[in-house]
């Protein structure tokens, strides 16, 4: 069961300038900055209220971020829910229809376990699934 | 201050096959169902967590969401930030630099005074401010 939003993705160009105005706007001064490298990305997070939100640049031509903002623009990437259990999340929507980006559940950022379902199936809306590890 | 997520509103073009989407998707087996007249939307509504998400289909082709998928096709619309006072936010907002879609807190759904700040000022994030009247 998907019991709460953990973070929201947002896609930036320019992690300096996204991260000085995102601080302004909800006035953060203890930003987390961090590189995740295999997917080609740097974070910069923060906290309001439960969820984190989560500023994602590129960090060359090829991430999957650049792609996304190349087609789309800068905005709202993905939205992540929590689950006890990813996997058996997976099955459960696959066999009901949603098509998966991910089959398995796969280390992702924060120590989590992570799967993405396919925007297609879901409104146009890229969800991620995570679990603690 | 901008303290807590309060909905995630998701850009829809059939509500029927959405809501029943995402009741299969989340769960979710007592959505709240709502038209509302003056901004041309119905709108299915249910809570993961604290945060309420709004699936919005527009009632006829003059409906801002009506444009929005037209122009971006279906999926995030919009977040909405939780403050104790939408218009000083909105004063100081505007003195820092940050455009402003509405000057001035106005009725919204759910019996709340709402405002957007315009998306070219926030990383092409549409941001709404609520606050409970």
């Amino acid at each position: 069961m998907l019991k709460s939003i953990n973070h929201i993705g947002i896609a930036v160009k320019d992690l300096d300038v996204s991260s000085a105005l995102f601080s302004k706007i909800f006035k953060v001064d203890n930003m987390h900055f961090e590189t995740v490298v295999e997917q080609k990305v740097k974070v910069a997070s923060f906290k309001i209220g439960d969820v984190l939100i989560e500023l994602t640049a590129p960090t060359d031509d090829s991430s999957p971020i650049a792609k996304f903002i190349e087609k789309k623009g800068e905005g709202i990437h993905h939205i992540a829910f929590e689950s006890d259990n990813v996997n058996e999340e997976l099955n459960e929507l696959s066999e009901q229809g949603i098509q998966l980006i991910n089959n398995q559940a796969q280390p992702g950022a924060h120590d989590m376990l992570i799967a993405f379902l396919h925007p297609k199936s879901t409104n146009g809306v890229l969800m991620e699934l995570c679990q603690n590890k």
